[in-house]
C-alpha cells in the first residue's frame, strides 16, 4: 500500500559494479560477508528523518524549495510523512533510521502537547517498525530549533529553559526506550556562545555536565541498555560550541566523571570544520576509548559551514572505515546520514539516488578498509616503525621506571645521538591507493 | 660599554599619549598604578630570544634577509648576541626575556657538547643577569630544529630520540633553575603527526605523558619553584599537533593525572590557528584552573600559518587582559612577545618599532581592561543575566537534588513555557567601545 | 504620530566622547567638520531595509526569534514596517536607506501582482521620504530568495528565469528612480554554482553579461544619474559566485566590455570570506577606477560564513575610511549597514544600539583616518619607499623605452646588486596607532 | 654509468593493476592508448627539480633533513646534482623537467657569475638531454629567494630589483629556449604584499604589467615558440599575491592588454588556498581561453599553506583531467609535479615512491575521465539542462535583441513563472562514481 511517492520505483537492488542503473546498488551487498560478518551488519546503516523528511530546502538566503505532500500539517501530515520515511527505509533496504521529536510529531503549544503529540507518533512508529523490520539506531531531542532555546538549553542563562530541555529530553528518552532505540544522542547546537561578553563559561559548563549526569542516570533508571552519544561540532549555529571536537569532549566527560557512560558520535563534517580529518576523530575517539558511532555527511572543502552533503569519496570513506575496523567495529553504534539533499535536487528520485551513491560509497570503502585490515597493508609497517619501543629498556622507560636524570645520565653516558629514518608516508600513501 | 648594534639610542621613556616620538612608549608607564599594582608588575612582559636575536628572516621561499654581526659563530658569537639582547631588554625597560636552549648556545656534535656550551652562556646570562636587573621569565627546550626531532620528541617512534630529548630538557630545566626562572615551557612542535598512515596515537599520547610526568618529578626533585607549562598549538609545522588548545591539553592532562601540575601558556596565534578567539582560550583555561601566561603574538586573520606578529590591535589586547585580570592576573606567568620582525623589517630599529608598538598596545588593553573590571561593566550585565540561576530551586537543579523526572514533572505541572530575553550582544560591544 | 514602537525613545544626539548615554553619539556628529566636509557628508549612512526590518532571526538551525508586529501579513503591514523603518531613520539621523524590492512589498502570485504592490509601497515610501528628509541611497532587486531563483538569476539555465529576472530588476530600477534612489545594485547571491557537475561556466557568465549589458542600457535610457554596483562575494549561499571579488569582477566587467559602466559595492565580511582584509578590496577597486561604495557589516573572524555583525573594530574602520578618502570619498555611494542584530537581540532598543554603535565606530575610524591623510603620516613615508622610481631612468624603464635586454646589459655592464631596505612595518602600524 | 644514488633499481615498468610491486606503475602505461592518443603523450609528466633536487628538507620549524651528495657544493656538485635528476627521469621515464636557474647553478656573487654559471650548467643539460630522450617542460627565474627579492622583483620599490629581476628573466628565457623548453613560466612569489601600510598597489601593478610585456616581446623577439605561463597563487609567502587565482590574472592581462600573449600554468594547492576547487581553476581558465599547463600538487585540506604533496586521490584527478580533456588537452603544458616528499621521507627511494604513486593516480584519472567524456556521461546531461537556451526567443534575448522593458513587457503579458526543474547532483555525483 504504497504512498505514492515514489512513483512505481521497487527495492534498489544489487546489481554488482558493472550495473548502469541508477537505481541499483553497485557495492552494497547486504548479505556478503566481509571478514567474516555480513556487509549489513558493518555498516548499520540509518536514515536521518530530518534531512531527508523534515528539512524544506531552505538556506540562510532564500526560502523552501521542496514541494512535499506531508508539509504544513498537524498529525495526519506527520503520519504520512511516516509512511513515506517508512516507505523509503524499505525501498533502501536501510536496516535503521533516526529521528529527533521536533522532525517527527506537530509542535504543540505547551510541552504537555508535544510530549502528548510525540507519544501519538511512537505508537504509529512502532507499528511502521513492526511492518518493515527496520529498527531505530537513536532518537535524540531537538533543543535548538525553537526560539525557546536560542541562548542553549542545558546552558541556558534561563534555569526554566534548562528544566524544559530537562523534560524534552526525558520524553525524547522514553521513545527511544519504546521504540527499541539502540543509542540516545545529545547534539548541543546551542551549547555554546556568540560573545563571552554575555557568557559565564563556568556557569554553562557545570549546568551542561549536570544535564549529562541526569540523563545517564535516567538511562540506568529506565534499564535503556543502548549508549549515550554526544555529537561534537566546533561552531555553527554558534560562534563557539562547547562540544568542540573529540578531544574538547574527553576533557569535558572527565572533568564531570562521566568518561565511562559516555560515547562519541562523530560526523565527518564536524570534522573538518574543526580542523580535523575525519579519521583523526575516529582514531582518537577510538585510543581514548569512547569511540560509538558516525554521522556519515561530507563537508565541502571550500565551504566554511556545515554543508551535509551525502559522501561521494571513496578513498575517504576506506580511511574512515579504516579506523572503524580497527576500532572494533560498531557495537551499538552505526552509520547514521546526517546528508541532506542539494536544495535544488526537487525530486522523489534525487532522495533514492543520494542514499544509493552514498551506501555504495560506504561498501566500497568497507570492503577496501577490510582488505587493509586482512593483509595488514598498513599494521605491519606500522608494528614496525614503533618496535624499538618494545624493547625491554624502551619499555621501563615508558612505565616510568628511569628518570630524567637516569636518562640524561645514560645519554650522556653511551653518547645517544638517534639518526632519524624515513617516515615513508609517500609509499604508504601508495599502499592504500592499491585498495581503493 | 655598549655594543653600537642601536646606535645612539638611549633607554626608551614613557612620554605620554600626545608623544610623536616613535622611539618613546605613549602609554606603558611601568610605574604606573593600575588597579593597585604597577603596570610592570601587572604585565610582566619578556622578549623573546628566538625571534629577536635567532632568527634569520628566512621564509619557506627565501633564506636569510637579516644581517647581524652575531650570526655564523661559536661561543664568542653567542656572547655578542646576548651583549646585544641584554642591551635591547634594557633599552626597552622589559622586566624578563625568555629563551631555549638552542637560541642562545652554539650547536655542539654531542649531547655532551651541547649540554657544555648551554651551561657556559647560561655563566654569561647569570652575569649580565646580574649587571642589568633583567630576569629569566622561562627557559625551554627547541625539540623541534634539529632533524633527529623530524618525527617528533617524546612522541618519537624510536626511543633514543624519547631519551634524547628527556635529556635535554633536564639541562635546559636545570639552566632555568640556575638562572631564577619563574616557569618552564614546553611547547610540543614535533609531537604531533604528518600523516595517520605512520602513526600510532595511542602509543604516541602515552610517550609524551611519560615525558610530562618525569618533568613534573624532576621539578619537585630540584626544588623548582616555577610553574611547568604547556604551549598549545593545532598545528604547524606538523599537519596535527597534539597540544591541539586549551581544552584537548586540558584532557589530556585530566587523563594522566597531571592537571594540577600544569599550566597553559596561550598564544593568540595559536588561538585563532585552533578556530578560538584569544580571549576564548584565555578565559577556558581560567574557567578550568590552567591558566598560567601568554604569548603575546598575533596572527594575521588572512594567513593560515603562524605569522607571529607584534600585537597592534588595543581592542582585542583589552579583551585579553580582561580575562587575564578576571583570572586574578599572572601569579608566575607574564607577558611574553613571541613576536618576530617581519623579514623585510632589517634594520635595528625595527626591532625596537616592533616592541615599543607591542608594549604600548599592552599597556592601552591592560588600563582598558582594568576600567572594565572596576567598573564592573561587563560583570554587571553578566551577574544580570544568570540571576535566576541564584534561586534556590534552581541550585537544587543543578546541585543534583532532582532527577529528570522531577524535572520533567514539574514543567507539565507548572506549564513552563520561558519566554527568550535578549542576549543584548551589540550593547555589549557598545560598551567595551567605550573603554578601548 | 509614532508607532511606538521604539517606546519613548527620542532622536539619539551627539553627546561627545565622555557620555555614558547608550543611546547617544560620543563621536558621530553630523555636522562637525572633517577635511572641510560635514562628517555627514563624508560617511552617508544608509539603514539597510532587510535585515532591520525584514528578517526574522532565523538561522540554518532554528527559526524566527522575533517578534516584530508587521510579520505575517499582507500591505497594511508593509506599511506599519515602513513607519517603523522610518521612525527609525529619523531616530538615528540616518541621511539614507536601502531596499530589496522583497523586504518591501507583500509577495504577490505573479509578476504582474508583485510590481503592483512595490508600486503601491514605492508611493507610501514617497510620501515618508517626504516627511522625514530621508532618502534613498540605492535599491536592488531580491533575486536569490524565492525558490524560482534556486539555480540562478541571470545565470539560470532556464532562460525564463532570465527573463523573469530582467523582469523584475526592471521593475526595481524604475521604483529606485522614481524614489530618487543614489545608486542601483545588484548582489549575485544565486549567480555561482553548487557543483561544475552540472554547470555551463561559459554560458552562464555570458548570461550575466547579457543582464548586465541591459541594466546600463536601461540606465541611460530612462536617465538614471546613479551608479550601477556590483556587490562582490565569494560564496554562500551558492559554493562559488561569479562576483567572487573586486578583481575577479574586474576581470568580468573587462571581458564584456563594461568596465567603464559599473562599479563595486564593497563589504568588509564578503573581503574577509575572499581571503582579503577590506582595506584590499577599497584600495585594488580604487586603483582599477571602479570604487563605489561600502556595506559596513563585518563578519566575525573564527566563522566561516557572512555572520553580518555590526562593525565594532575602530583600527579596522579607519583603514577601511584611510581607502575611502585615498579614493577620494563617496560620490553616489555611501556607507550602507548590510549588518544585522544578533538572533538573541529581541528589543526594539537593540536596534538602535547596534547602528548607534555602528555609526560611532565608522566616525571614529573616518577621523583618525582624515588626521592621517591631512598629516601625511602614511602617504610622506610610503612616496619615500618609491621614491626610486620617480628617475628619469626608472621612469623610461617604466614607460617601456628599454627592452629585456638593454636592461639586462645595463644590469651586467654596471654591476647592478641591490641591497634591500627596511620595509618598516612596525615603525608604520605604531604610526596608525598613534591615530585611532 | 650510474651515480648509484638509487642503488640497483632498474627502469619503473607498467605492470598492471594486480601488481603489488611498490616499484612499479599499475595504471601508467605510456603507450597505452586513450580517446586515440598516447597516455605518455595527454599526460606530459615533467618532474619539477627543485622540491626533488634542491629542497633540503626544511621548514619554518627546523632546518635541513635530507642527506644528499650534491649539497653544500658548487660546480661539480650542480652536475652530480644534475647527473642524479636526469638518472631518476629516466628511472620513472618521465618525457620532461622543469627548473629555476637557482635549482641548477650555483649561486654567484654577482649577475653576471650567475649568468656564467646557468650557461655553463645548461650546457651541461644539453648534452643530458641528448643523452636521455628527456625533454624541457619548462624553464623559469627563481625571483623570491634571494634576499634582493624580498620586497618584490618587479613590484619592488626598488628600480634596481626591477632591473636585476629582468636581467634575471632574460638568462633563463634564453637558457629555456637554448635548451629546447615547450613553455616559460612566472610565479610571483614575492610579487605581492605584506602590507598595504607600505604598499602602492597602482605604482607595483603597472611595474609587474611592463614586466609581462617585456617577456612577450623578448619571446618574440628571439622566437620563442612555447607559451608564456603565469602561474596564480593567492599568498604566501606573502600575505596577498597579485597572481591571486585565475580570474583575477585575467583581469590584469585584459587590463594591460595581455590575455593573448599569456596562459595559466595553475597549480591544485594554490587552487585550494585561493578558495577554489582545482577544477574550478581548469574550467574557468578554459572559458576564458587562457588554460595552458597544471602543476599536480596537492594540498593537505587541513593545513593553511602550501604543502606541496604528490597527488593521490584518484576522484580528485579524474575531475581535473575532465577540465582538461574537456579544453582540448594540453597543448604545450603537461602535468608538472610541484611536489615534494616530506621532510621525514629521507630515502632515496621516497622520491620514487612519491612519483611512481602520483604518476599512476593521474593515470587513472585520465583514463577515468576520458571514459567520461566519451561516454557523455556528464555532457549529456549538462546539455539536456540547458537546452532551453537553444530556443530561438532565448538566443535573440541573449543576443541582445530584447531590451529590459521588451522582456519586462513579455514576462507581464504571457505571465511567466517558471518553476524549478531538479539539479540532480547527487544523480552526477554518482554518474562520476561510477567512472573512478
Amino acid at each position: 500500500m504504497s504512498t505514492g511517492f515514489f512513483g512505481d520505483i521497487t527495492k534498489i537492488k544489487y546489481e554488482g559494479p558493472d550495473s548502469t542503473n541508477p537505481l541499483a546498488f553497485r557495492f552494497y551487498n547486504p548479505d556478503e560477508v566481509v571478514m567474516g560478518k555480513r556487509m549489513e551488519d558493518h555498516l548499520r546503516f540509518a536514515v536521518a528523518y530530518w534531512h531527508s523528511f523534515a528539512w524544506e530546502g531552505a538556506d540562510p538566503f532564500g526560502g523552501r524549495t521542496f514541494d512535499r505532500p506531508w508539509f504544513d500539517g498537524e498529525m495526519d501530515k506527520a503520519k504520512l510523512k511516516a509512511d513515506v520515511a517508512f516507505e523509503m527505509f524499505s525501498l533502501l533496504g536501510s536496516p535503521y533510521y533516526c529521528f529527533h521529536d521536533a522532525d517527527v510529531r506537530p509542535e504543540g503549544a505547551t510541552f504537555a502537547e508535544n510530549t502528548s503529540n510525540l507519544n501519538e507518533i511512537v505508537d504509529y512508529f512502532a507499528q511502521k517498525q513492526e511492518e518493515t523490520g527496520v529498527k531505530l539506531l537513536w532518537g535524540t531531542a531537538n533543543l535548538f530549533s525553537n526560539r525557546r532555546f536560542m541562548s542553549g538549553a542545558s546552558t541556558n542563562p534561563d534555569p526554566d529553559v534548562f528544566a524544559y530541555s530537562a523534560a524534552t529530553i526525558k520524553t525524547c528518552m522514553d521513545a527511544t526506550m519504546k521504540l527499541g532505540g539502540e543509542n540516545y544522542v545529545l547534539w548541543g547546537g546551542r551549547e555554546g556562545y556568540e560573545t563571552l561578553l554575555n557568557t559565564d563559561l563556568t556557569r554553562e559548563l557545570d549546568q551542561m555536565a549536570r544535564m549529562l549526569h541526569m540523563v545517564v542516570e535516567y538511562k540506568h533508571k529506565i534499564g535503556f541498555k543502548g549508549a549515550i552519544l554526544v555529537e561534537p561540532k566546533p561552531q555553527e549555529p554558534t560562534k563557539h560550541q562547547y562540544d568542540y571536537d573529540v578531544a574538547t569532549v574527553y576533557g569535558f566527560l572527565k572533568k564531570y566523571g562521566l568518561e565511562k557512560e559516555v560515547q562519541m558520535n562523530i560526523e565527518q563534517g564536524h570534522a573538518i570544520l574543526a580542523g580535523h580529518s575525519f579519521e583523526h576523530e575516529l582514531a582518537l575517539a577510538s585510543s581514548l576509548g569512547i569511540f560509538g558511532s558516525i554521522d556519515m555527511n561530507r563537508n565541502d572543502y571550500q565551504s566554511g559551514w556545515d554543508t551535509d552533503q551525502f559522501p561521494n569519496n571513496v578513498p575517504e570513506m576506506a580511511l574512515a572505515y579504516y579506523q572503524v575496523l580497527k576500532a572494533g567495529g560498531f557495537k551499538s553504534g552505526g552509520t547514521n546520514f546526517d546528508a541532506k539533499l542539494r536544495r535544488q535536487s526537487l525530486d522523489a528520485e534525487d532522495l533514492l539516488h543520494g542514499h544509493i551513491g552514498g551506501m555504495d560509497c560506504c561498501a566500497r570503502g568497507l570492503k577496501a578498509a577490510a582488505k587493509m585490515v586482512e593483509d595488514g597493508a598498513l599494521q605491519n609497517p606500522l608494528d614496525e616503525r614503533y618496535a624499538g619501543w618494545n624493547q625491554p629498556e624502551a619499555q621501563k622507560m615508558l612505565r616510568g621506571e628511569y628518570s630524567l636524570e637516569d636518562i640524561a645520565a645514560k645519554v650522556e653516558r653511551e653518547n645517544i645521538n638517534p639518526e632519524p629514518k624515513s617516515g615513508r608516508q609517500e609509499y604508504l600513501e601508495n599502499v592504500v591507493n592499491r585498495y581503493v
